[in-house]
């Protein structure tokens, strides 16, 4: 489907029989993800690139009820980085605005060629978040030694993933009153943690992404596991980091 | 469909194909509400208001299982306010009996001009409400700097919504043995706090309304997120009021 | 359909097209009941009596894989009360076991004349004994002054159902080896406890009954809800019992 | 299906048109157990073996969306135990790799007799490993005086169940970078504890095996509901083991 083509008939982006396409996969996802209680009340969202294609979800729809006509369409090349608040969209619904975190999305596509990238509100990343707070303001969360970890990938352009024995590090950003300022802060976690599929936000959330949909997913699972294990861990008195590396397998 | 023609026919005013007709809407929502927990062993329930009709479930039906059929109509024109509890409805099911939070619901149409209101018996709203009856008898649950405090409106007749670092306010009602009785507390707390979609009952549930069905149930969610996440921050030792409006963003 | 004809050819006892036939019933209410938690892993089950006639659910099947061609049926008049571990069973499915929970199901229909009785393995309810057990051994849950307890009658018998002041009592009994051998003691808390509509049974699970399905189910429900609420409020150091009564409302 | 015919067409092996396939079966277990919170992100899965065939999922796939196609297939006559590294697949999926959990699956399999085992990443077994590991890195978790034992077979070859008073022991092993290399440990544990049907794997899940799926998924289910209930006793100060045996039942 050429670009050209595409704005003559806007709605031939989102039109598909496909259930892969991105216009009907973002709904069942976000179907999906209402589900598990990642995106409530209109917050969190989901957005995919295929090539230069970006879709994305309009803001204050009910997550468990999108519909592909509600699916917003963008080209990369057509946007200007400097102005980065004007975007040009080849396809927009006729009732919706566009999401605040669409630069958010952005970021990920255009700094880590990311394919796809969730952001949800689920609790345990707010927790996690809130102990970190309390922890004097920690900007990092940091777990080890738990076989979830090799759910991620080692890193932007590196070959296979994390191993049970690595430390799984997520930068945490302090939250902005306008969801689009906290592009910088997100950009910013990138440059310094190159090899993060994930920043959370404080008191906020969570933005994970992956090189393509089945990636961003996963990592997205199993960081709300990890997120639940970290909180559920604390409330037990059990530390993030231990040092079991050393503990030989035994006979039991 | 004139209400004049109902009356001769009232079934008509609960038979429709559309999903989004409000007899059809109540019987939906009620089954997501029990899958979340809000409904359950005939507690909680829905109505929707569409100009001067309002459409009411019935009491101590199993919520899961309701059908268009099961539906109360009455029209707001035709109440006296003086004689609250002798209703007239334009269309009653043979077998049930109207609910005692009918004129708990009429209130958000009539004060608020909602177009639907909720009512839940989750277990967080109860909590909540437990936790502040534990300080003193608090009669107001505050929270303030979590992202979700964006899904609500600023007020009856106020344009856009709450920001991040405002304090949500909900306020709280003791519980009486009937219902019904509930409703002058109620309306005294719209009048104490004209701003709120919200009114929790103490050791009882919430009330959430909204402009229609969409902000109705989006505020719902907002709410039931942020009465679990205040639960939550309880037993992990967190303050739900917080001062971190002049922390600077940082790159991290 | 005579209960003659239905010896002649068993399976006519469990052949209907209707979705409310117990012999449909009791599998989509154990499906039901499974991804509530409250049957797993075979434990839990349910009965229906239709006049003389008894549904039952066999032993060690998958609860939410339950057909209607598993279901037993007995006739409460052919049951010799002396001889209660030798049934006589108008129809049994060709590869199970009757359910060893078969006479207390029985006890609940003869003594109380319920329509349904419900038995779950719920955590909340083993949790509420196991914290009973460690005060003292406590044989009975007592909470009041939460909306909830209205979803219960007052009684066999009575009227109406409880007000939100009143306590709700539910006897707890041990539990034994032999899930038939508590049987004894479930009719002895019956007797000590004449308008329960529930025994819970220590380290084992909570038998709930009620006048028919709807009222079995929306008091199980209830009483699920109230289990869990108890816990919570356990963990977060709030009482049971409280004396709420003489706190007015008040306009807030 | 002769297994001669099958190599000449493998895709025989996973085509069938009844539900109770294992090449249908594992797809629609997996999507059940990932609504369960037992794998997500790709982690945990399940094998069936019918007679001498196994049936596996790959490695790396979103559980809830596995399709028949996907399934693996290898003999058990095929295998050469000294070289287990190197497998011979009668049917292999084009685009997947064959799952490391797959040498633990047939251990199940060979040593065990097992006609199913499922491995789970359940929050509840990490948190009673984590538990464990507090307590002295304990090897074994016991727990008594719970219904819901009497959901497990008493032993590889023994008749029956576990009873009530029955004390329920599952060995723990240290968790291992590669997963191939638990096996070595999962196979010694189960020569030390030779009636279980399970085996904890610290900071990482469980595997449970049983002669048939059935036994397997409903051993899993209960085992489950042991680890939460575990895991909840201990944030509320209850032990594990009780001596409740010799306290009499009464009538209340």
């Amino acid at each position: 489907m050429a670009e050209a083509a595409a704005v003559e008939n806007p709605d031939q982006l989102i039109t598909s029989t496909d259930p892969e396409h991105p216009a009907n996969l973002i709904p069942s996802l976000c179907a999906k993800f209402w589900t598990l209680g990642w995106v409530t009340g209109t917050g969190g969202g989901c957005s995919i690139r295929d090539d230069n294609l970006v879709y994305l979800a309009p803001s204050g729809v009910q997550k468990e009820l999108m519909k592909p006509t509600d699916i917003y369409v963008l080209s990369l090349k057509d946007q200007d980085p400097a102005h980065r608040q004007q975007r040009t969209y080849l396809r927009s619904p006729p009732t919706y605005k566009p999401s605040q975190c669409t630069p958010l999305f952005l970021a990920a596509f255009t700094r880590r060629g990311a394919g796809c990238c969730i952001h949800t509100h689920s609790h345990w990343a707010v927790l996690v978040t809130l102990l970190l707070e309390a922890k004097g303001n920690s900007r990092v969360f940091e777990i080890n030694n738990i076989e979830q970890i090799k759910g991620f990938g080692k890193g932007f352009g590196k070959v296979g993933n994390l191993g049970y024995h690595d430390t799984l590090r997520i930068p945490v950003i302090e939250n902005t009153p306008h969801e689009e300022d906290l592009t910088e802060y997100l950009e910013a976690a990138m440059e310094a943690y190159p090899d993060t599929y994930a920043v959370l936000v404080r008191r906020h959330g969570v933005y994970v992404w992956g090189d393509n949909v089945h990636k961003a997913k996963t990592q997205c699972e199993s960081l709300d596991y990890l997120f639940q294990l970290a909180v559920e861990m604390h409330q037990l008195g059990l530390p993030w980091i231990s040092n079991v590396a050393q503990i030989a397998p035994q006979r039991s």
